[in-house]
C-alpha cells in the first residue's frame, strides 16, 4: 500500500493501521481520536522560577478533529454544529468539561458567503448550547478545484475534575455496556442527502452535545470508559474498547435501539446500522451495580431518552466483541473495513 | 461580494474584512490569527465544588492555524515543519512558552505514503527542536479531486508566565521597532518552487521556531508587542499593529534586511519583499531604552543574527505606517490587498 485510500479516513481498521504505523511512532500519543490528557502539574513544574507547594487538582483534556462531511448541509444539521459538537463530545468522552474551542477554516475559492453565514450561525448556537467559547480561529483559501467548499477543524480544551478517571483500562469483567441512544441516524441522514433519497418521516442527524449528560452520569455512578461511536459506528467503537481493555464485550443485538427509518434505509442501501456513524450518542462501560441508576439518569435527559443496556463485559475471549443476533445466532463484530461511508463527518 | 475569493486567504485587508464582518460577531474573539489568552483563574473558578484560596499565577495561550501551502515541499522545508513552527510562533508572539500541539490531517485520496512519512518525520523533528509535544491528532480523507494532497491544521497550548503581558495595547510613542531577520525568504522560496524557478544561491524558506529567542528577549528587556509577519508580510503586520495601538509607525526601508537573492527574485517577479510571507522572523515593539540590549540578545541567537532596529513609534498620524524609502521619499504602507501570493502557508 503506497497511497492514501478513502478507507484510511473511515475510522475503521485501515485508519487504525495507518495511525499505528506512521503517526504513533513520530508523535507523543498512543492513538488518534481520543482526547489527550494533560496533567496540569506538569505545567506547574515548568514554572520552576517560583516555589509553589500548592498544586492544582484538575487535568486538562485537549483534542482535535477535522470535518469534511459531504454534503455540508444535511437533514438535522450542517458541518458547523457538527464541528462544534464533535469536539465537545470528544472532550466529554474523557470525562472533561469542555471550555474552549478553536476553529480553522479551509475554503475553496468561490464558496458562497451566504452558506458561510449559515454555518457560522450554527457554530455560534452550538457553542452556546454546549456552554463552550470559540476563542481562536483561522481562515485559509485554496484554489477552485483544490478543495470542496469548506473544511473545518476544531480543537478543544476541557477540564477533568479531580477524581474523574475515564479509560478503557478501567474496564472490568462484569461491567455493563450502555448505549445512550439510537444507532445510525447521522450516517443515514448524510448518505440519504448525498444520494438524493428522502424518507418519510425523514431520518435526521443526531448531532448533539453530550457534555451535560456525561456530567449527570458522572455524578450518579461509576463510569469506567466512554466513547462516542462516530466513524465506524457502534461496532467499531466496541471493538476498539474491547481491544484496549483486553476483555470481551457480549452484546445483544435486540437491545440496541435502531429507528425504523434507519433500519429501512439501511436495508435499502445495504448498510449495517451498527457500522454507521453517529454524532449524538455515547457508549459507556459502567460498574455493574450502578448500571440501572445510570440508565435512569440518561433516560431523563432528552439526549438519552432511548438509552439502553446492550450487554456486559466478560473475561474472555480477550479483545473480542460477540453479538447475539436477533435470530439467536452469534456473530463476531470486527472493526469497519474499507470505506462503507466516506466523508460522513 | 457573495463568494469567497483567493484574496480572502491572503492575510491582507480582504481577509480582515471577512473576519470582522462574519466571524467576530459569532465567536468570542476580537480577531483571528492571534493566540487567545485564557486566564487559568477562570478555570479554577469553574471548579466551584472545592474552596481553593491558592491561585495559579500563569495564563494559557491557545491558537490554531491550517496549512495549505502549495507545493508541500519547498526549498528549506515542507508543510510539516511549517505547521509545527507556525503554531509554535503564534504562541510565542503572545509571550507564551508553547507546550502541546495537536495535528489534524486532511488527505486527498491517492496521497503518497512516502510523502506522508517525510512530512511526519519533519513534524517530529520540528516538535523536538521547539520543545513541544504533539499529543492529539486526527486524519480525514477526501475523494480525489476534492483536496490537494495534504492540508494540516495544528492547534497549540502554551503558558504565559506571571508578569508577561504582550499586546499592541502596550505600545507607546517612543518605542522602537525591531525585526529579527531578513524579509521575504519563505514567500520567495515557495513561489520559486511553484513556478519552477531556481536561484543561485537558492532562496530558502526561513521556517524556524522562535519560542526560545522570544524567551531570551523577555528575560532582558521590556517587549510591548510582538507579531510574526507571515501572510501579508512585514508591511501588513506593521499596519495591523499601528491600527490596534492607535499610533504611528515610522519605518526606514534601508534598515529592513533583505537578502540579495530575495531582492533579485522580487524584482523579477514584480513583488515587494515587504509584502512577502515570512515564517521565521518576528517584529517586536520595545521600550526605547531597552532596544539596544534586546537587539544584542537577538543577534546572539542564530534565528536573530540579522536583526535590526527598523523604526520607532510616534503619536500621530494614528494607525499609519510611514516608510522612509531608500531614495529618501515617504510612502504610506497599507495592508496587502488582493492575493499577491495565495497558499503561501
Amino acid at each position: 500500500m503506497d497511497r492514501i485510500l478513502l478507507g484510511h479516513g473511515s475510522g475503521g481498521s485501515l485508519m487504525h493501521k495507518l495511525v499505528r504505523e506512521y503517526f504513533v511512532p513520530e508523535f507523543e500519543m498512543k492513538s488518534l481520536g481520543d482526547s489527550a490528557v494533560i496533567d496540569i502539574n506538569s505545567i506547574f513544574q515548568t514554572l520552576t522560577s517560583v516555589n509553589r507547594p500548592e498544586r492544582p487538582n484538575f487535568k486538562l483534556a485537549f483534542t482535535t478533529d477535522s470535518y469534511v462531511v459531504s454534503p455540508i448541509f444535511f437533514p438535522g444539521g450542517n458541518i458547523g454544529e457538527l464541528a462544534v459538537y464533535g469536539t465537545v463530545n470528544d472532550l466529554a468522552m474523557a470525562g472533561a468539561e469542555p471550555l474552549y474551542i478553536s476553529a480553522g477554516f479551509i475554503f475553496e475559492e468561490g464558496f458562497l458567503i451566504e452558506d458561510l453565514k449559515k454555518i457560522l450561525a450554527a457554530m455560534s448556537a452550538a457553542a452556546k448550547k454546549a456552554g463552550v467559547k470559540i476563542i481562536a480561529g483561522d481562515t485559509k483559501v485554496v484554489n477552485k478545484g483544490k478543495g470542496d467548499g469548506i473544511f473545518i477543524n476544531t480543537s478543544g480544551i476541557g477540564i477533568i475534575r479531580e477524581g474523574v478517571n475515564i479509560s478503557p483500562l478501567n474496564i472490568r469483567a462484569g461491567d455493563k455496556i450502555i448505549v445512550s441512544g439510537m444507532a445510525g441516524n447521522h450516517g443515514i441522514a448524510v448518505i440519504a442527502e448525498r444520494n438524493g433519497l428522502s424518507f418519510n418521516p425523514p431520518v435526521l442527524s443526531d448531532t448533539a452535545p453530550l457534555n451535560h449528560v456525561v456530567q449527570e452520569m458522572l455524578a450518579c455512578g461509576e463510569v469506567h470508559a466512554m466513547r462516542d461511536p462516530t466513524r465506524g459506528g457502534i461496532a467499531t467503537t466496541l471493538k476498539e474498547m474491547a481491544l484496549e481493555s483486553g476483555l470481551c464485550f457480549m452484546i445483544e443485538e435486540n437491545a440496541i435501539p435502531v429507528a425504523n427509518g434507519v433500519r429501512g434505509a439501511s436495508e435499502l442501501l445495504g448498510l449495517d446500522p451498527l457500522y454507521v456513524a453517529n454524532e449524538g450518542i455515547l457508549l459507556a462501560v459502567v460498574k455493574r451495580k450502578d448500571a440501572e441508576t445510570l440508565l435512569k439518569t440518561l433516560r431523563k435527559n432528552p439526549y438519552g431518552e432511548n438509552a439502553n443496556i446492550i450487554g456486559y463485559v466478560s473475561e474472555s475471549p480477550s479483545g473480542k466483541v460477540l453479538l447475539k443476533t436477533k435470530i439467536g445466532g452469534n456473530r463476531m463484530l470486527d472493526m469497519l473495513s474499507g470505506e462503507q461511508l466516506p466523508r460522513i463527518c
